[in-house]
């Protein structure tokens, strides 16, 4: 029997991309698409890419009418709104994924001073898997609940994870200069995102300020072992998806080189099938449509330049997912995403 | 002295192609900037590209203000409220260039049913020179109110009025397939219009029901002397400028021949400083930021296949109005748009 | 035990889409990659996509090998060397599904107008099973050989032919005004195709002298009875992949509305599980990526304007190609495309 | 009577950009054009742009013809045959222009090492005039030679110059992170540039080693009176034009905060006519088609943050070039760029 799956948040561009993650996944059933858009319109009014492939209506649903059709959700909510409906899908014993930036955070201040309001949920901070299967595999296994990363951090903890803890680099001025798709803005139209105004321009956004940035923070932290600070610069790209993080790190040592930089990585990665560590420059579209990341790294004036490449929606978000979700239910980890 | 002009409606995209074309232009000076953005914000706060060029607010403008401060109106204001404006700023004895669909049409119930709305100054109707001066210039000249053309009647009549004014082609079955960018689309945003969804796509629109329709089919009947029904479906291309049409009309006799066509083409536009009949296929690009019309034809299967390229912004709309402008006030017609 | 099959002509596009769409089918393994390219490169070299998942070289291989390794053949080598290597593989009993053109038209006189050669395997011309299950399926399940149909083909002929088969239109002045992303162009670099010459610009090209001319012809021939003629006009379109074909053909009579042209083409694809009759206008958007047809109709004019929508990479060449595949070998149609 | 100017190796994007230029430029005379191409086709058959805009071949031209044409050149060869070509020009007494990298670094060994050719001109290093007039405009106007700088160059100098010299940043560990448009990567088609091979994509290039690092380092030095090493990343972007650079630069003290940076900026460009200091982030999109620069600066975690944004084909090439001229030949500086 397959697995019946809820997907609430389900109109915007991550659950699009999951939906047509799972609808290719052998042992999933979706049953239930939950949103705050009025009159139930059938998920094909939403997203014209599935005409003819999934019958469902997307429709307002309380966590009791979702535990009646699943037993396992994907919340795709905003935050805030994300942890009050988490907190309740849990407690009708539903698996959850949770997309939102609520549960990544170790620590409820630093929480609402990024995020600017008072955390509703604030006891699972700091005891909710993250969902990198990559460094924290075994955890999300056992998890009910996992907090899905967000996409800049993705592209940057897997590029500086493993060279902070194997000290090749030093958790000092570190930068991660990152480059979007401006579907990671969301669905929502805003003049920002308007066609005319981002086509045909490049632009940096949120620089010192952009929410990503503690969260990046603190899993390079975990890695250092030694409270580890970033710059963070996010850019807006004139393509749909995909994130490309430049990060530069200051080598431990005169002696570290790329060969060992490259070492590190790919000892690090050699048994994960999603991520590959390459000898040329990734670019973001080499894993557009996949649920992968290419990795490299080089040295210049001292510093470990290490570059990643991943599809924000995918490995970035629905994909990774669907790699979590397959970890919590114990299907094999690649099902439905390789 | 320059003549003082005015910009009715310059939060656009329309009025920013504007200020830079008459921020170059020798002979005018910009006095005022009319928009219904609140709180007057400095124009460069609404179009950063205008940053050190020009030092104004954005504001509410009565005619009787703007009559104060212009001699010369440029009114790109939505259908409806523009015909209401261009009334008074008429009765104060302004030169007006009306970019709006309000004056195109000598047709008050034509209006009405493509528009949706009685006109609001129908007296007026079958009485305003219409701005291409490649058809109309003399009465362009003699003018106090000139009606700037759509951009997508810009194009399609460029390309067909020559061929059907000499009888090259027939006046039954005309088809006009239009391909333009986004801009076009204004610059509110909106679902259709937000990155991600017309990007890497192309689709049509408003077959059957686009208000250009009625206005290309005035102009060709005008030329042809007898009355034209076009089949006009406009297309969204993920670009930010440029409209190409390519356009189909049956060829009168088995003799027109390619040769025939250009040289009907050739002869007709030969003095224009703007069209120009070329061999090649032409390209957006290759009018891209000029008040240019690139032109040529072919024939196939029995009919003519004219295909037409101008920037949408300039030649389609600003472009125009300054040209027209220039003929109003007798500059050289040319003059901040070469 | 899974079907061997080889890729000729692997360097390109479509066959980076197909190694895609393959290593996702359940029943199939890739043994062998052909290519003219020099030094037997890795293909992650070729296609750094594949990095990490397919372990081959791409070589120049004789039909003799490709026998060696394999049951079946994807074919995309340019036309007239694909009819001179298909002729081998179909010597040594292997199934062949061949993209170029070399199979498609039933007229070998045809083939060399329009070609410029002479066929070098005339004698399977009109006996060659063509690549639409939607319109041969039952051919194609009894062929050795398959020609894959073009790209362009594929969007035209799906739109037109439940139409003219149901007489609602008729086969006079038939135009198929066609919008293709650069993908179409292939891989290899040349002016036109340069990121700053097509970018930000759209232009037509071919006009009433592109190959794919009498494809469409030849197959709305069949559909209607009678011989049809096209003008068919194919646009470059700033986009990676995506075909929209805007075809406009004279309704039958006065009494066909768009809810029977509606009616024709739903019950003529009731059962077909790649394509959609849709309501809205269609986008390429809304099929990108995957194997389906999204169609609608409308009237105007007297005329029908029917737009239809693919990826012409995958419904277009490569899904095309193992949804034939499937048929041929005895597979679910559906399998590794869905 | 107005200046004859040639333009050699006008074939390419910054070729076709000048022209356009100089086209609207009031004082000059465009006389000749060279180029490699063979059979002196007509410019607009180069650049389709240009039909009936100007009546010029392209031709091979030695520097003796060129002199019998022209009072001042503008020389958009490759670095090493520009060497040879600019020496010979200046021998005629001919006003230069030079586009190539071959008079902007000052110490031969230094352009052997990047350039990896020796330098056919060397006496003439350390003696020419960087045609960045916000730095050395003086020595602009005197010069007989300007050596055109190099658009990266352009941006990094104009964002770090006045942060060294103020000494409110520290030349130590300097990162210049930048992102172009495609035409920075020149006219001649190539895999990389192909245009389904970069769009919808973003891969950094040349980390390292691109041959723009030593230029940025030499004229930073200059800058802060002491050596400064630079790391450079450079990453291509899918657009057509504009360069976007964010730099980083850690401060002097815990003192220096966003208002001195901006502060410092402002008074360092404040008479500056093609420098606009802005308090929003830039966008390449403000400064598309213009001669100017926008930028600005942020501190965040102890660095400064400065990015700034110009059209790599203008202020980033041509633009530029026609204000060195300007000043060379001792017109108004914003003459035709304005």
């Amino acid at each position: 029997m397959k697995t019946r799956v809820a997907i609430l948040g389900a109109s915007g561009y991550t659950g699009l991309e999951l939906i047509r993650l799972l609808l290719r996944h052998p042992q999933v059933e979706i049953t239930a698409l939950g949103s705050r858009q009025q009159e139930n319109p059938h998920v094909s009014e939403i997203h014209p890419q599935l005409a003819g492939q999934l019958d469902l209506p997307l429709e307002p649903l309380s966590a009791k009418e979702v535990a009646e059709r699943a037993n396992a959700v994907f919340c795709c909510l905003p935050h805030g709104a994300s942890a009050e409906m988490v907190a309740q899908l849990l407690a009708f014993g539903l698996k959850v994924v949770d997309f939102s930036a609520d549960y990544r955070l170790d620590n409820q201040d630093v929480y609402q001073q990024w995020y600017g309001v008072e955390h509703p949920d604030a006891e699972r901070l700091g005891k909710t898997a993250y969902g990198l299967p990559e460094l924290y595999r075994e955890r999300i296994k056992d998890a009910q609940l996992v907090a899905n990363p967000g996409c800049y951090p993705t592209s940057a903890i897997l590029a500086l994870f493993p060279l902070l803890k194997s000290s090749d680099v030093k958790p000092d001025g570190i930068i991660v200069d990152s480059k979007s798709g401006v579907s990671g803005a969301g669905r929502t139209p805003k003049q920002a995102f308007h066609y005319p105004e981002c086509n045909e321009s490049v632009a940096a956004y949120g620089v010192g300020t952009h929410r990503h940035t503690p969260e990046i923070a603190q899993y390079l932290t975990d890695a250092a072992g030694t409270k580890v600070d970033v710059i963070f610069t996010p850019h807006l790209i004139p393509m749909d998806r995909g994130i490309l993080s430049t990060c530069y790190a200051p080598l431990r040592s005169d002696q570290v080189d790329q060969v060992q930089l490259l070492d590190t990585l790919r000892s690090f990665y050699q048994d994960e099938p999603f991520v590959e560590v390459v000898d040329t420059l990734p670019a973001t579209k080499h894993v557009s449509g996949t649920n992968r990341c290419h990795l490299t790294a080089r040295v210049v004036n001292g510093r470990a330049v290490v570059v990643s490449a991943i599809d924000n929606l995918i490995k970035g978000a629905s994909g990774a997912a669907v790699q979590n979700f397959n970890l919590m239910v114990g299907f094999d980890e690649t099902m439905g995403i390789d």
